[in-house]
This record gives C-alpha cells, structure tokens and sequence, in this order.
C-alpha cells in the first residue's frame, strides 16, 4: 500500500518527483482510447527506472511458450499484448546538456491526469548539472474522437540562462517486450521517411504480419509565432526523427506541438498505410492542437453524461470511482466487435492476451448499464466468432465433442501455460454462458439467443456433459481436477462453484432451446441442423442437471467450496498475524495451498450469479462462513462480497469491500501496480456502487433497485442505460430520487415498490 | 520401442550405421568410471544429429530457473549436470577431406560396448565423397583403475589411395548444455598450452568456480614404430591441439594413441591441477594403452566376481542383466561420499542434479547386495551432510522445524521447478528414512543410528508433525495437498502411500529412539541435546502414529491411492486402445490426470517397503486391485510390481514386469533413450531378480531367499554380499546351489528352512 497521490474529484494528482513512484504512476496516469494508450511516460529521456509501453489494441505477438516442464496439451506460443512503437518521444538538449530527469534536481513537479477531460499534464523546473534551469510543461492525449491520433504540447522554458536547445521529436520502433519469454523484439522495420518536420516509420511484427505505421508533424513556436527552424534528419534501424537547433532566451518559452498518427494493418492494406496515416495526420494538423483538446473534452463530457458516478462527502470515493469508470472507457470502447478488455489495458503489458472470464462476469455488467446495448453485444460476438478455435481447444484437451474457452486469449487460441489454469480453470466456459444470459436478461434481445447464443449454448453443454463423470460410488455425476475461481487451490474435486454453474449452463441451455422451439421455428431447425443436435443429446444434459453431486456440509448448512474443504485447518483471516498478509507475497505456494483461506469468491460468487435461486438464509450462512476466510488477494474478489454484503444488510462489510476494490491501484493496495492497472477489476467497483448500494438487479424484464447508502456519504448518484431509457439515480439520506434523461418512459420498482416515470421528468421514492 | 542392436551375452553390438540411430546409441554405448564419464560421441568430427557429453561427476551449474509463472518457494537456480571439455576430439582428413560420417558412405560399421572388460570399440569403412576409402578402428575407455585417466586407440588405414594424412587430437572446451535455459555457455577459459603432443586446457566454470583440468599426449604409431611427427598447435578460445600431417600408404595403418588426465578443483587446489593433471597422464602415459586396458579388464573382472548375474537360456534376458548392472557401477563407485547416482549417469544431461528419492527407493538394494557396506553407507552419508540443507528447504516453504529433503538436488538446495513435485512429493523424506532402516536392517550395522541415522530421523519426523493437520471432522490426522509416487495426480489429499510412510517413519523413529536410550545411553544423552529432542515431541509423534487417517476402500478391502480416487470412471489399461499408449506421449496432462491411470506403484510401492506388516491376501487385493490399472510409465514401476508378482506367486507377471525394466533403454521401450539412459530404474532390474525371482530379504538379521525360476529360463544365478560373506546363489528348475566364496559361514533360509554354509563351501536346497 502507498498513498502519494493527492485526492481530488476529477484529477490524479502527483506532487513531487520521487522516481521510486514514477513506474507506479507511469500506469496510473496511463491514457488510451480503446484503440490505442500508452503508459505515461517521459517524452523527454529518462534513464531512470521506467516501463516504456505503447500499444495497439489487436495487435500482438505469438511469443513462444516458456515453462519449466512441458506438459501436453500446452499451446506452443501465447499471444502478448505487444509493446510497440514509442510516438511521443521529444528529447531534448541545452547547449549540449541533455535532460534527464533521473540526473537533474527536479522541483514544482505536478503530474495530472485529467479525467473530465482526458488528457495527460506535467510540468516541472529541473535544473541541470551545469546549474542551468529549465522549466517544462507537457501535456498529451490520444484523442477519442480521432482515434487514430495522438497529440502532445512540449513546452519549455530557459529560466536562468540563453543558450542553444537542441529539440529532436522522434518515432522510435526499436522496442522489446518486457515480458519477452525469451528476450527477443518483435518488430522488423518495413520503412522510414524523414524530413524536417515531417517523419514516417512503418514497422512490422516478425510473426503474424501486423504493420503499424506512425506518421508525425510538428511546429515549433516561439513568442507565438511558428519557427522556420533548421535542422537535421536522425535515421537509425527503425527510428526516425529530426534535430532541430533554437536559439533560446532566459524566461520565453518554446512549444512544440507534435502530432502522431498510427494506423495499422487490422484496419488497413499494408500498402495503404503510409497513405491513409498521413491524411488522418493532416486532418489533425489543421485542427491543431487546442480544438483537438476540445473535441475530446467534448467527448469525454459526453462520456461521463453516460457512466458518471457522483459521491457527496466522500472525495477520495469520489475520486476513485470516477479513474475505475475512465480506466475503463479508455480501454474498450466496443466499437470493434474483434478487442476485448485485456486485464492491464494499455497500461502495461503483464499476463499474454486480453481477454479472460473477467470480462463475462465483471465487465458485461458495466458496459450494459453505461452504454449502447450494441456494446455489450460486441463482447458476447467476440466469443461466438471464436467458437472454432473453442472446440479445437477442446479436441485438443482430448474431448471429442464441445468447446472449451481458453482461459486468456488473443485470437481464441489459449494463452496461458500453467496446467492447473490453462487445463482446470474451465469455470471460465460457464461465465461465457452466464454472459449470454446476462444479456438477454438485461436487455430483453431474446433474437441474439438464435443469433449466435445457442451454438455458443450447446458447444460449452457438450463440454460440460463429457467432462463430468458418473462416479458409481457415488450414484451421482462428479467433476474431477478443475481449479475454481479460488486460485489457492488446485487440481480439486468438485468444485461447487464449478459444479453449479456447470449444471446452470445445461438447464438455461435446455431452456433456450424450449424457447426457441416455441418461438422461432424455422431458425430451431436450421440450428439443430447446424449443431447437429440431437435429442439423446439434450436429455443427457437433463440427467445431468437432476444427479450433479455437490458438496455440501450438512451441519454449517453451506455448499463446500469443494471435496475435502472441512478437511483443513479452518483459521481465520482475523486470526493471522497481519505481516502474513498478503499471502501470496509472504507465503510459500504449498503453504497456501494447503491452507483454508480464499483468494476469491468462490461458493459466493455462484451465489451472486445465481442469487435468484437461493434464500437469503442460504446466502447469508455461506458468506458469514467465507467472508472471513477470504484474503481477496484477486481484484475480482471484494466486488462481489460487497454486492452479497450488501443485499444481506452487512452495510459496513459491503462499504469496507468497496473501499478495497475502487482504490486498489491509486493506493498500490496489492504492490503491483507498477505492472500496471488492474482494470477488469474497476468494473467490480462500478458494480460494488451500482449493484451493492444500489442494489439494482432486473428481474422480469423490470429494472428494480434496493438501494442504502453508505453512514459517511452525504448522497451518490449514478447513471444506468436500460432498454431505451436514460436514468439519473440519486440516492440521498432520507429519499431516492430518480431522473428519466431519455425519452421514453419506464416501470421500475424501488425497494419493492414500482414507479413509472415518463420521458424526461423525475420521481421521488 | 526400436530393437535394432544384436543380442549377445556380453556385449552391446550395433551393426551398420543408421544416423537415425546414432543419438539413441550415444546413450545406451556411454562409458564412465564414477568419477567421469560420456556419450559414445564420435572422436572425429560428426556433422549429423548428436549430443555431445562428456560429464565429472559432482562438477555442476546452478542454472536460472526457468519457469511459465514464479511461485513462491521456487529456488532460483538449479544445479544442472554439466557438460564439460569434450577431450576424445580426434578429427582427421586424408588430403584436405574431412572425415564425418554425416557425408561418407559407411561401410561395415560395428559399435560395441564390451561390458565384461569395459571399453567401448567402433570399427568401420568410410567411402570419402572422393571416393577415397578409409578403414577406422577406436577403441576406447575411461579407466577405474586410473579415474581420471582416459585413453583412446585410433587406428586409421587408407585402403585404395596414398597421400597426406592430417590429424588433429585436441581439448574443446567451448562447450554448451544441450538444457541450458537461457541458451548460455557455462565455462571460462582459465588457461591453455599447447605444444606439439602435448596439450592442456583448463577451464572454470562461470558460477560456482569450477575447475577442470584436462591434459592430453598422444603417439603416434606407423610400421609399428613411434613417428616422430612434424606438426603445428592450433589455439582457439577455450580450445587447444595440434594439428600433423604424415605421408600414409594404401593398406599401412597409423595409430594415434591419445591418453588424457581430467582434474578437477572438487580434489585439488585449483592452482596444483596442471601439476596433478600432468602427472596422472604421464603416469599413464608410462604404462601405456595396452597396460591401461588390461588393468581395465582385470578391474571389471573383480566387479563381476561381486554382482554378475547369469542366466542360462535366455541371451536377450542376460544382456539385459549385465547392460544394467555394468552402467550401475559406471554411474556410482560409493568412493566419494558427496557423489550419487544421477538418474541418466554419465549418459545425458537431461534432468537437473543428481540425486532423486530413487537412490534411496532402487539403488540402494543394489549396492547393499553388491559392495562393500560402506558403499551404501556414503549413500547414507550423503543425505546425512546434507541434513541442514534440507532444514532450510522445509524452513522456505514456511516449516518452523524438521527437515524436507529436496526431490531433486546436487549439493542439498531443490533442483526442481513444478510446486506439484518440489513442494508436494514429499514422499521422498519417508525414502529417506526408510533407506537408515535398510541399511541397518541388511548390515546389522546399529552404531550408524547414534553415529548419523537419528538426526536424520528426527528431522524427518519433525516435517512430518507439522505437515499433518488434525482435521476434527474426521478425528484423525491428514495430510493434505501431496503428490504421491503415482505422478499422475498431482495435489490430493491423503495419497496413502504418504501417510504410510510418514507414520512409518515416526515409528521407526521411535524404536530408535529406544534402541538408544537402552543402548547407548551417553551418546543419546547427547543427541537429545544436540537435537533439542523433547518427550512431548514423541509424544505427539505417537498420537500421530495412533490417529493417521488412512482412505481404504472396506468393500474392495483395499488401501485407496488418495481420497476420492473411487469417483473416477474406472477402466483398466487392457481396455484402452493401445494406440493411446504411453499415455504421456498421446494424452493431454488433463485427461492423465482425471483419469484411474497409475503412472508408478503408488500404493504398492507402500506395501513392498513394509510388506512384513501387510498379510498375503491384504497384498493380494490390492496388487489384483492396482497393477490392471498401472501403465507404468515411469521406469521405476515395473520392478515393484515383478517383485510382489513374484511374492504373490503370479510368475508370468513377474516375469513380463522384469523384460519391461531390464530391456527400456536397450529396446528404446519409452522412446527416450537419445536423452540418455535410465540409471537408477537399473537397479530395479537387478531387484527384480534378487528379490523378485531369488525372493530375497533379510528378516531378523537373517538372509532368506524363496526362489522360483522362469519358465524359458534352465538356471540363473546371482551374487550376494551379506555381512562378510559372499555368496553365489545358483537356481535351477530342480535344485538351489549357493556357493559361499568367502571364507565366513553363514545360516541362511531357503524356502523357510535353515542352512549353514561354512567358508569356501557349498550347499544345495
């Protein structure tokens, strides 16, 4: 845990220099606009510890697999979420003297991401070795208007001197992967083009073939009017720039404002690139730097109309809420039905892929609520077009029929490499169907189910029906060797979680396919025609739904985590000394293992997608026995205990959950950050406001609301999009208010009671 | 499986040469002395497919681990066998064309691996692409007269031309681990010097400072007379020889005799190995190849005398015993206590460190049987060195007392990289342990249990308190999170096997314990003291020992591998389809997994170390109950189960599982042999005749033997050292023979009746 930041409702705030933070904040003030971001780092050199990151969403790499022991069934290379060309470099240089923050006296820093914005601001005096002072105001942003393109504002100052500034803007392609299994780099260059003022690099993936090409402009101005400068080409083996050499006066000021487009070979010819980069470049240039800057205040004013959360009294609530919901924006836009949400978006390049069960069972919800419904169809078309490579990863694993869902992936293919993930963690298939579920439930489109939901439905059922067993012993199926969410435990015996939701994904697939036979006919035949479905088929499934084992404990009335759960050592969290925690970090693997703490909901979170099933006796029993020994040592976990808290009337448990999940990375709560920012998680934050104090559900097709509020708010509102209507819900001490922005009317109920409210107008309840 | 070499008694015999083949042979035609050993690599140069190996036991490289994802508790280097000076480089060329078997055609291409005199020959005609032909004949061995001397005889005929003769003896030791995980080379240069017949090479290895010292002479012989040849030194880094031109003659032979010493720092100081290295070789220089090689056969000759074992009537069979029994006394001499027996010897790298639970489980039956008892004692000895070591591994992994051995180690610290066999086949301690009780058991030797045993022993059983947990549902205690022998499960709970052994040990340990309190009450005063050993402490052992839970399985009256092993699907291995065997080369690690599928003796392997306690029908449930179910996909399985085949009376099976271990690397069972050979399941092989068809044990300091013999074998015969005596025991289809060759008497049991057999006599039963 570290606390540097300042609190305030609309900025992150980094006072001071201290280059132990600057990797941290490099992923905490990390822009992006779902089609591109970049970490923040320096434009300028820095030799200080730093993570250079800038990233294309969809382009990555098939780096080869690294493990310790090969073990069959493992993909021989992972896709990684590729680091590639550095667009926003400008060093520079005064008589000589290059700035470097990590070897000059740095004072007045202030770092700003600007969130009702969106964009990035820094300024700084450093003063250099020889004594010479400059001062430095940076500010950049990729625009979410222009999603191609990125702009930044240099500014510098001489403060106690005149002299020569050396100015070089760049596009450096020379870059390698962290993470690189094998410290190679990835990137081959196709082409380079420099000349003054204008330079072009176009680059190319080893493997796989993804170009990026990067184009830039840029003016220099001084005493406001622009420089006919003079200067140099700089070319060296995929790097491009320019040196341009300014005479400088003590306190006036040069800016340079650069301009950078990237496009790639994902939405473009190969051959067209130099071509289509460069008109979306002199677009941009003729706006120029300050309406761009106003068209994505814009934007992002319309954004935030859209998915805002506003908390009174509470600032640093306040304050986190609104990066989890800009995180997110900046990482998925749904705008192109081929990404999806990778766990670090473009904040850093940790774990291969971009996609894992988090965003089925923490993201959907948050993109359904806060935009177009066409968005929260895009991520469910993502899984339907990778159906394929589903069930080939299955026939892979040895199954002979169904699919099974990578645990992380790029491209459908998996991309993880440890056997107790990759091979177990097949919970992940029944987030896939809970997804579809979710969906149609939230937004009333039953047309998706004949769409593409079904043969998403049948292929994860035949999973499920040959990966159980009949356990003669028992008279009952079992499921043998799967990891649960809970990753503190490995390879078990039915799991419940798994289990159940095993069994839910046959019964809403029997009942979507009742649904279908009833209501859509002809598109009916045409599937079982397709899947080749048979009716054998479909009561196997129903065999398997009426004899699933699960484990419960009779005695505590509560579903056991998994076999042999009661077995262990039962401790509870509050019962360890604090320097244990967190385990992961202190504890030896093997020592976790054994142990009975939690990484993650688990039991709970079934109980949480499938709370209508269950009594809130039921529910109340197993989270008073698992709340207190869970460690929440995944940022998946606290959502959903919040949520379950909250329903349960645990007002300050769910508070204290929520706490834990919406400042995780601006407070560095699990020291990690610096790989980046945790943001599949940030959704679970959304969900611990909207869903916990809420308490909002849809059920029937209505939308209801249970909410409470938190003892130290004064009140907090939040935005839901919901079948057509627009809501503003504002919950205050003594009432909730709710405001219809759209214009159609809307049934809803709140705490049980229902209220229509016509277009454009308010309740009270 | 690949059967391409010629059976005979003696001797391994390869015919014609197959480049396919060669990586394969390379393995299985390895020669070692203990102290250094190799691959049967070509002295000349070899461009086709090879794996260069020459090894110095107990000469290693802690490696960077490499893993797909770090857990806690991984060490961060692994001691890796090294692959060291290549010193057999003898290349040569007839008029500027190179010699390389990858390019010629090959002619009467013989390769033998003479076993009873021990040296490996190879003889061939090489059609040169020039159409020269050349005769070569090499014989060469590493002696275990001299161990650090090794001497070649190369014998060159040009058979169809005259012309110049260039040939090249040199040092490299620019040499790479095929395993290296990050593709880096290992040695530094130190020095070298090379004068013309006269070469060194010392080198350093980059970690750990390793030195090895190698130094070569070489003669050169025509018309049976030393040439006194002309020539020139070439030096490279880390390289050195000579290079000499001679004028050759159609049909005239010239032999180069090359004698090489190799020191290394493990023995000398580092500055004394050109000293040291320098007067080895000229002491064998002295004698000469001739000499050399008759002191090699004299020396094998008095191995043989002490473990051959002979079967008449089965050459298949017999080759198989001798190929095993040879490449165990090449591996291991029990001369140097901090040596051991590496599961590929001197035939691979393959495998970090040397040392497995396999030492303790197969080899040391072996060496008892076969050596000195102080050869098995070093065996001992070596763990006992190694006890603090195992402290601070179990300490790592969280332990606050007691001691976990590595399961794979060179100097003590763990050498493996997968949390499911480093941190939970912890099996390996109970190996340990039940090793004291062995040697004791066979020796009579009690002062070791004061001397080294209870330490040990008590370490051991303080792990085994702390890794148990008292599960109060269950009122027992279980141990939780294991990986048994059986490696294909990974994490369960109670693998009986593991609870056996480790209340086993905390018996054993007991009865120690008592044995010294009333018999050498000052040296246990001491030890109580040394050991802080508290009655409380045996106390709990004792309620341990009392309450271990054991999963048995009351209607099939059998112990069950782990919980829950009975809700698999249960199918036996003769209802798979062969073509899905080895499971391990056809199946995905997650249906292995969730399959019944046995990869090794798991429970059995628990029933053969205790069998004293288990009655015949208790052992025939479970045999009947496992072995269908057991692929034996490890080389250690079949041995156990040829042994309590035996004891069962089922002599087909025996006899089947004693082909299946003798045979692997000979017949290429698991079609691995190209990595090197499977030294430590040899001695299973050994084992399966002794114990198995001798029925050999030792009860109450007593030998006993229950023999039966082969159908299609007319008699074997084996060796035993039994406490001063040895003894030939002779089996035929109607009579046992033992010949006492020493001159102790000794009462033995044969089929349950007592003979006495006096020194240098011999009885029949």
């Amino acid at each position: 845990m570290k606390q540097y930041l300042k609190i305030d409702e609309w900025n992150i705030i980094e006072e001071g220099f201290n280059g132990d933070n600057h990797e941290l904040s490099e992923g905490i003030f990390s822009i992006g606009n779902g089609y591109m971001g970049q970490r923040a780092n320096f434009e300028e050199k820095y030799s200080g510890k730093s993570l250079q990151g800038s990233y294309m969403a969809g382009v990555y790499y098939p780096d080869k697999t690294r493990v310790g022991w090969w073990k069959n069934g493992y993909p021989e290379y992972f896709a990684k979420v590729l680091n590639s060309t550095n667009w926003i470099g400008i060093d520079f240089s005064v008589d000589g003297e290059v700035l470097d923050l990590a070897t000059c006296e740095v004072k007045d820093f202030v770092r700003t991401l600007n969130m009702k914005e969106g964009y990035l601001h820094r300024s700084f005096i450093a003063k250099l070795p020889s004594g010479k002072e400059v001062k430095v105001d940076a500010k950049r942003f990729v625009s979410i208007v222009e999603k191609e393109i990125g702009a930044i504002r240099y500014s510098i100052t001489p403060l106690n001197f005149e002299g020569t500034l050396s100015v070089s803007p760049y596009l450096d392609g020379d870059i390698k992967n962290k993470d690189s299994n094998y410290d190679e780099k990835f990137w081959d260059e196709v082409s380079k083009k420099s000349n003054l003022g204008q330079v072009s690099l176009v680059v190319k993936t080893k493997k796989l073939d993804f170009y990026v090409c990067s184009s830039m402009r840029y003016d220099i101005i001084q005493a406001d009017k622009k420089v006919d400068f003079n200067g140099e080409c700089i070319e060296k083996e995929k790097f491009a720039g320019n040196i341009v050499n300014l005479n400088v006066k003590q306190g006036e000021e040069t800016v340079v404002y650069k301009y950078v487009s990237n496009v790639t070979s994902r939405d473009y010819k190969a051959e067209e690139l130099l071509t289509v980069g460069k008109e979306a470049l002199e677009k941009a240039y003729e706006k120029g730097f300050e309406v761009l800057l106003e068209e994505q205040a814009g934007a992002w004013a319309e954004k935030w109309k859209e998915s805002d959360i506003v908390i009174k009294g509470d600032a640093s609530a306040q304050q986190a809420i609104r990066f989890n919901i800009f995180q997110m924006n900046q990482t998925y836009t749904g705008e192109d039905d081929r990404l999806n949400i990778g766990p670090k978006g473009f904040t850093g390049e940790k774990y291969g892929g971009s996609t894992y069960w988090d965003t089925e069972a923490y993201c959907l919800p948050f993109y359904l609520s806060t935009a177009d419904s066409r968005i929260a169809k895009n991520l469910l078309i993502y899984r339907y077009k990778q159906l394929e490579k589903a069930k080939e990863n299955a026939r892979k694993l040895g199954f002979t029929k169904g699919a099974l869902y990578p645990m992380v992936t790029m491209n459908g293919e998996e991309c993880h490499n440890e056997w107790e993930i990759t091979f177990e963690e097949i919970h992940r298939n029944g987030a896939i169907a809970h997804a579809i579920y979710n969906y149609v439930n939230y937004t009333g489109d039953k047309s998706y189910l004949g769409q593409c939901g079904l043969d998403v439905l049948v292929e994860i059922s035949r999973f499920w029906e040959e990966r159980v067993n009949f356990a003669s012993n028992k008279g009952k199926y079992v499921m043998l060797g799967v990891t649960g969410p809970n990753e503190y435990e490995n390879n078990v015996n039915n799991n419940w979680y798994t289990n159940r939701i095993a069994a839910w994904t046959l019964e809403y697939t029997t009942e979507v396919i009742d649904y279908l036979k009833n209501n859509e006919a002809e598109r009916y035949a045409e599937l079982v025609k397709k899947l080749d479905l048979k009716e054998e088929e479909v009561n196997k499934w129903q065999d398997i739904i009426e004899n699933m084992y699960y484990p419960i404990d009779e005695e505590l009335g509560i579903f056991l985590q998994q076999d042999g759960y009661m077995d262990k050592e039962q401790i509870l969290v509050k019962e360890l000394d604090p320097k244990h925690l967190p385990l992961n970090q202190n504890w030896s693997w093997d020592r976790i293992l054994r142990s009975c703490f939690i990484k993650q909901a688990d039991v709970l979170q079934g109980l949480y997608f499938l709370e209508d099933r269950y009594d809130l006796e039921t529910i109340r029993r197993n989270f008073e026995f698992y709340e207190p020994r869970t460690v929440h040592e995944s940022s998946l976990s606290p959502c959903v205990h919040s949520i379950l808290a909250a329903k349960l009337g645990e007002q300050e448990k769910a508070y204290e959950m929520y706490l834990r999940t919406a400042r995780l990375d601006l407070d560095n709560y699990n020291n990690d950050t610096e790989d980046g920012c945790h943001i599949t998680s940030m959704a679970g934050s959304w969900m611990s406001i909207v869903e916990g104090f809420g308490g909002m559900r849809v059920r029937d097709g209505k939308l209801t609301l249970n909410p409470f509020i938190p003892e130290n708010w004064e009140s907090f509102s939040f935005k839901v999009m919901f079948r057509g209507a627009l809501l503003k819900v504002n919950i205050k001490k003594d009432k909730v208010a709710i405001t219809n922005e759209s214009q159609q009317g809307i049934t809803l109920a709140v705490n049980g009671k229902d209220y229509t409210i016509a277009g454009v107008s308010e309740i009270s309840a």
